[in-house]
C-alpha cells in the first residue's frame, strides 16, 4: 500500500495489515470492511465482549473506556491497553495532531482467538460405503448427420444417439434439454463433425453439450455450509474420488457469530438478506476457485453441487427469507429438496449445472442433519443409536432400521467456546486435552499445533470438567469444592473464584487461562440439554427404549474424549466400544448425495418417516433438564458404570 | 408533430403520416423505420418489384429510375410518378433548395396493397369438440397455521392443503414450486390469514400464489404465429370460452415477406435473429395488451400461452437460430414440444407463467401443422382424408385413424398474390370471386368489403383460372387460346398478352387489373405442386390408396371456391360433399392445446407416428409435377367427373 505523509496509519498485527485511517469508524468496522473475519457473537453491539484487542501504540488518542468495556474488561486489562474493537474509535479532534506524527500512528494486536484464522476444519471422516451412482453422466456420442431421407432435428438426433448409447436412460420422450444449451447445439454439431459429449443429469436432462470427447473432465462439488465454517469437496464423478478440499470461515460471522444474531440482522432490513446471500456465494465461489486450482480443472467442468447446512444457512444460500425460523413456532419456507440452476443462484460452476439442496427437517434441524443421517446410515442400524452433531447448534438423532426421530437443542455454542471466559474454537493454540493430577491438582495439557496456549476449546472443556470432577475440585452439582478453594490453583478475579489451567508465567498472554464458576455452568447447561433432549426424544418414541450405541458427529465430536463426555453425563452410560466418532458426517452426507443419486430419494423418503420432536416444548423438559444439570445426573442409577462418582461430593 | 421552417417534410397518404426528412434514406427505409408494415418479398433488394409507390409531389427532386425500376415498372408508370420505394432516394444536393420550399416538399401515396393494413384475418373456424381439461388450475385454499406441534414449512403446509383439496393432483412428492414464487409465500400467507389461491400447472407445479380467492380470474392465450399474420385468442380457463381475439400483421414482414428472405437476413448477422425475435415479441405483447383491454383483465392473470407456427416462426419466437431450416436437408434445432417460462422469453403474461410450443414435424412442416392435425382430428377419420393448409407455405396432410403422413410444398405464395402481377392478399378491395360469361367473355366479380377493386386475391385467382378454362379462354396446358386472343378483353403490355379482369375506367387505379400468361404459369405451378405432392405422399404410403375426403385449412382455404379448386386440379376429383373448409385450423389447434392438456400428449405421440415425406426429394416428383401442370392433369382419367374438359382444347 502506498502511504503519503500526513496519512493516519494503523498497523494490525500479527497479520501485518496496514490501513490508512480516514473516517470515524470503530476498529470493529474497519476490520469488517477489510474482510478480516473476527470473532463476534453480538455483531458489534458491545454486549458479548469477544472482540478484545490490544492497542500497543497510540492508546492516548483513543476514546476513554465505554460502559461496555468497563463491564467486559478488568481494570488491569484496561490499564494494559486492552479494548473492545467495537467500542474503540479515534478522537476525531486529534486528527490534525496525528497527521504530524510518524506513521504508523497506531499499532493494534489481534489475539489469535479473535482472528480465527489458523483454525482446524474437519474435512474428513469415517465414511460408510456408498454405491457409486452419480446424477451426472458424461456420454460421448457421434450423432448421425441429417439427410433428406432422415431430416430429423438436431436435438432429436442427439436424443437417438443417446438412447442407443445409454442403458439407464429414461423413456425417449422424457429426455429434456436446458433451454440455454439448446441454441448452441446446431453450431456445435457442425463444427465438430457431429462428435460431441453430452452432460446428462438424472438420466433425462441434457445440461451441457461439449465439443469432442470430454468425458474425462467430470466433476461435482459437495458443500457443507456451517454457521461458522464452510467446506467444499471437489469430487471426480467418474471414479468417486475426492480431488481437492478447501474450507473457509463463513464470512457471515462478521454479522454475528450465532444464527439468532444473523436472523435479527436480516429482520432489520430487506437488503441484509441479499448481503448475507452474496457473502456466502462469494465464499463458495472462492472455494470453487481454490479446489479448481488444486485439481487443475475449470469451474465449468463442475456440473453439480450438493449442499447441506442448517436451515438458516440453507435459506440464506437460496436467498429465501429465514426470519420465521427465528420466531416460534420456527417455520422454514420449504423443507423439500430443491434442484436449482447454478446460474440462477450465481454459483460459479457450469451455468446450467444443477445445485441440489438436501431437505431440511425443521426450523432448527436442517439439511446438515439429513447429511448426518445419510452418511451415518443410522437407519440401517439394528441397535438403537444416538447420533449427536455438535456444531454451533446441537442436533440429536435417535434411530435404527425401524424408527427415526430428531430434535435440536441450543447447546452447542458453549462447547465451541462461546460464553466461556477463556473459551475458543478448535484453533491453533487451543488447549484440547487436559489432565489434572488428583493428588497435587497440577494441570497438564496439550494444544492444537503445539502452539503456546491462548484458550480452551470444546474437547478441552469437556476434559477439564471431567478431570475436576475426578479430582473432586468440583462437586456433582458443579460447584467448586469449598474444601479445596484455598489451593494455590485458585485465584480471585473480580471477587469470583477461578481455577487456573495455564499460568500467566508459562504462556505468552498477559493473563492466566482459567475456568470460572460461570464457565462450569455453561458446560452444565449444554450437557444437560443434550441429555434431557435425548430423554425427551426417547420418551416420545416409546418409554422402554434404551440407547445401545452412540455416534459423535461434527468437528467437536471428532476431537472429544468420548469417555469424558460420558463421564460428565452428556451421553448415556454405554461401553466405550459402542461410541463412534464419525467425523464431519454432514459434509460426508453432501458427498454421498453427489456420489449416489438414490440417496436423494432416500432423503425424501426419510423426510416422511422422521419424527421431529420439539424438545423445548415438551412439558417434562424443564424437570429433566434440571435433573441432568448434576454430573452425570441427579440419579446415579442412570450411570451405574461410573463408579468414581461414589467418591465425588454431590453439592 | 412539430415542424420547423427549413425542415424537409414528406407526407405519406392515405395514412396521413408526416415525417421530417433528415437523412439519405430510401423511402423503403423511412417506412421501415416508421414501423409501417409494407409489402416486400425481397426485403428491399429491388428484385421483387412489390413496393410500388406513387409520388404525387416532389418528383423532380428524386433520383432518376434505376435499372430495377425500369425492369418492374412500365414506361407509362414511370412517367406517371410510380417508383419502387426501395429504389427511391432524394437528391442530397438539392437539400438547400428543398429547405426553401413550402412544406410538405414531398407527398407519397401508398397503395393499399402495399400497406397491408385493412386486411381480413381469419380468426375463427369450425372446431370439432374438445374435452375441457386445461393445464392450469386455480385452487383457493386455507392453509393450516403452523404450531409447535405441527411446525411444518410454509411450502409443505400449502402442499397438504392442496392435496386435501384437489383430486387430480400428482403424488405428494412431485408437487413443485417455481423458485421465484417460493420466496413470496411466507409474507403472502401471513398477510392474508393463510387464505390464498394457488395457480397449479399440469397437476404438479405451483407457478403462482395470490392473496385471497382469485379463482375467477383465470386466463390463457393461444397464439397462431403466421409468416404474415399473428392471431391471439384470449380464453377463460374456467369455462373454455374465447373472451377476446386480436390480430396483427407480423412485423417481421418488414424484413422480407417470405421465410427464405428472413432466413437470409438472419444469416447475415447474429444480431438479426435477436431483432426479429424482439419484433415478434412486441407483436405478441401488443396483442396481449389489446385482448386484456377488451376483456378488462390484467396480463398477469394470463397463466399460460400456447403457440403454433411454422418451424421458422417457432424458432424465431424461441430465439433459436433457424438458418439450417433454410438449407438442404432443412434441419430444425428441435422438434419436440417445449414448456418455457414466460419471463425467460419476455412474453408479458405472468412472469412465471408457462409457454407451450407445439412440436414441429420437419423443417417446413411446423407446429402449425400439428395444430391443423389436432383441431381437424384427421387421425380419427375413417375415410382417407387429405388436408391442405395454404398459407405462405403449403402443407399437405394425408391420414385417417390408421395412417398419417405429411409433406410440404413451396406452393402457397402464388395463391397469396405473390409473383402475380395484380395479385394481392385477401384484403379490402381484393377481387375474391369471379365469373366469366362463356358467350361474350364479360367478367363479373365481387371484392372484399365491396371496395373498388385494386387486385386479385387467392380465391379470385382460382376462380379466374377455372372460369377461363370453362370459357376456353385458356387451354388445358395453360396457354391463352389463340382463337380468342383477338377479343377486346385482351390487351398487349410490353409485347405480352393479358386478359383484362377489371377495366381501368371502372376502377380507381390508373391501370387495368389483368391476368398475364406468367400469372397463369404461377398458379399452374402451385396447383401442380399440391397435386403432385399429394400423389407422392400417397405413393409413399401404399400404392392403391385413394383420397376420400378433403379438408381445406387456412385463410385461403376458407374463402376458396372448392369446386373450382378441384376443377383446376389442385385437389383430387371427389364429390363436393366430401370437401370441408375447416378455417384457421392451426389457430384452433393452439386453442385446443390450451383447453385440453391431453392433446399435448397426443401431439407428442403423433410426432412419433407421423411419416414425413420430403416431396421434392422424391425421384418421381419432377414427372408427376410436369403431368399435373396441365389442367386438371395430363391424364383426364384422374378427373372422370369433370366432363366439361371434353370440350376444352389441350394446348
Amino acid at each position: 500500500m502506498d502511504t503519503k505523509k500526513n496519512d493516519i496509519i494503523i498497523d494490525f498485527e500479527p497479520i501485518s495489515r496496514r490501513v490508512v485511517f480516514s473516517d470515524d469508524k470503530s476498529l470493529y468496522k474497519i476490520l469488517s470492511d477489510l474482510d478480516v473475519p473476527i470473532t463476534s457473537i453480538c455483531g458489534g453491539l458491545g454486549t458479548c465482549g469477544k472482540c478484545k484487542v490490544l492497542v500497543q501504540r497510540g492508546n492516548e488518542y483513543l476514546n476513554s473506556p465505554t460502559p461496555s468495556e468497563r463491564n467486559h474488561l478488568s481494570k488491569e486489562e484496561i490499564t494494559n491497553g486492552w479494548h473492545l474493537a467495537c467500542q474503540t474509535k479515534f478522537n476525531v479532534k486529534d486528527i490534525e495532531l496525528l497527521k504530524t506524527l510518524q506513521p504508523p500512528q497506531f499499532r493494534v494486536f489481534l489475539p489469535s482467538e479473535l482472528l480465527l484464522e489458523d483454525f482446524n476444519i474437519l474435512v474428513s471422516g469415517i465414511s460408510k460405503d456408498v454405491d457409486f451412482h452419480p446424477t451426472i453422466q458424461k456420454i460421448f456420442i457421434e450423432v448421425n448427420k441429417p439427410s433428406l431421407k432422415e431430416p430429423f432435428a438436431d436435438f432429436e438426433r442427439i436424443k437417438s444417439s443417446l438412447v442407443s448409447k445409454s442403458l439407464n436412460l429414461k423413456k425417449n420422450h422424457e429426455i429434456e434439454i436446458d433451454f440455454d444449451v439448446l441454441n448452441r447445439i446446431p453450431m456445435l454439431l457442425r463444427k465438430n463433425q457431429h462428435k460431441i459429449t453430452i452432460v446428462l443429469w438424472n438420466d433425462h436432462k441434457i445440461i451441457s453439450c461439449e465439443p469432442g470427447n470430454t468425458t474425462q473432465e467430470n466433476f461435482g462439488i459437495a458443500f457443507d455450509i456451517g454457521t461458522t465454517t464452510i467446506v467444499g469437496y471437489l469430487i471426480n464423478l467418474n471414479n468417486g474420488k475426492i480431488y481437492a478440499v478447501d474450507s473457509k470461515l463463513n464470512s457471515q460471522t462478521a454479522y454475528g457469530e450465532d444464527l439468532v444474531t444473523r436472523l435479527t440482522y436480516i429482520n432489520e432490513n430487506e437488503d441484509n438478506l441479499v448481503k448475507l446471500n452474496s457473502l456466502v456465494m462469494n465464499d463458495l465461489n472462492d472455494i470453487i476457485i481454490n479446489v479448481c486450482n488444486k485439481a487443475n480443472i475449470k469451474p465449468s467442468n463442475i456440473y453439480e453441487a450438493t449442499i447441506v447446512g442448517n436451515s438458516v444457512m440453507h435459506h440464506i444460500f437460496l436467498g429465501l427469507n429465514p426470519v420465521n425460523i427465528g420466531l416460534s413456532p420456527f417455520i422454514p419456507v420449504i423443507q423439500k429438496d430443491l434442484n436449482t440452476k447454478a446460474g440462477r443462484l450465481n454459483l460459479n460452476i457450469l451455468k446450467s449445472g444443477n445445485v441440489y439442496t438436501s431437505p431440511i427437517i425443521a426450523g432448527f434441524v436442517g439439511a446438515d442433519t439429513i447429511g448426518v443421517i445419510l452418511s451415518s446410515q443410522i437407519f440401517k442400524e439394528k441397535e438403537l443409536t444416538l447420533a449427536i452433531d455438535i456444531g454451533t447448534n446441537g442436533e440429536i438423532i435417535i434411530g435404527n432400521r425401524k424408527i427415526l426421530a430428531v430434535g435440536s437443542c441450543a447447546a452447542g455454542s458453549a462447547l465451541e467456546g462461546a460464553h466461556i471466559s477463556d473459551g475458543m474454537r478448535a484453533a491453533a493454540g487451543a488447549i484440547d486435552k487436559i489432565n489434572i493430577n488428583p493428588n497435587d491438582y497440577e494441570v497438564s495439557y496439550s494444544t492444537i499445533k503445539n502452539k503456546k496456549p491462548i484458550g480452551i476449546c470444546g474437547s478441552g472443556l469437556v476434559d477439564v470438567i471431567a478431570e475436576m470432577l475426578k479430582s473432586k475440585i468440583i462437586t456433582r452439582s458443579g460447584n467448586f469444592n469449598r474444601e479445596l478453594t484455598h489451593h494455590g490453583r485458585f485465584i480471585k478475579k473480580d471477587k469470583s473464584l477461578e481455577f487456573v489451567i495455564a499460568k500467566r508465567e508459562d504462556i505468552s498472554l498477559d493473563k492466566d487461562i482459567t475456568i470460572s464458576q460461570n464457565d462450569i455452568r455453561q458446560i452444565q447447561m449444554a450437557k444437560a440439554a443434550f441429555y434431557a433432549g435425548t430423554k425427551i426424544i426417547l420418551g416420545n418414541l416409546k418409554s422402554n427404549l434404551k440407547i445401545e450405541q452412540v455416534f459423535l458427529a461434527g468437528a467437536f465430536g471428532n476431537y472429544i474424549n468420548a469417555n469424558n463426555a460420558k463421564f460428565i453425563g452428556m451421553i448415556p452410560d454405554i461401553t466405550d466400544e459402542k461410541i463412534f466418532q464419525i467425523g464431519n458426517a454432514a459434509g460426508i452426507g453432501a458427498q454421498h448425495c453427489l456420489l449416489n443419486n438414490n440417496l436423494r430419494n432416500k432423503a425424501r423418503m426419510l423426510l416422511d418417516k422422521i419424527q421431529y420432536i420439539e424438545i423445548a416444548a415438551d412439558k417434562s423438559f424443564q424437570k429433566m433438564y434440571a435433573e441432568a444439570m448434576y454430573f452425570p445426573h441427579i440419579n446415579l442409577d442412570f450411570f451405574p458404570n461410573l463408579i468414581e462418582y461414589k467418591e465425588i461430593p454431590k453439592r
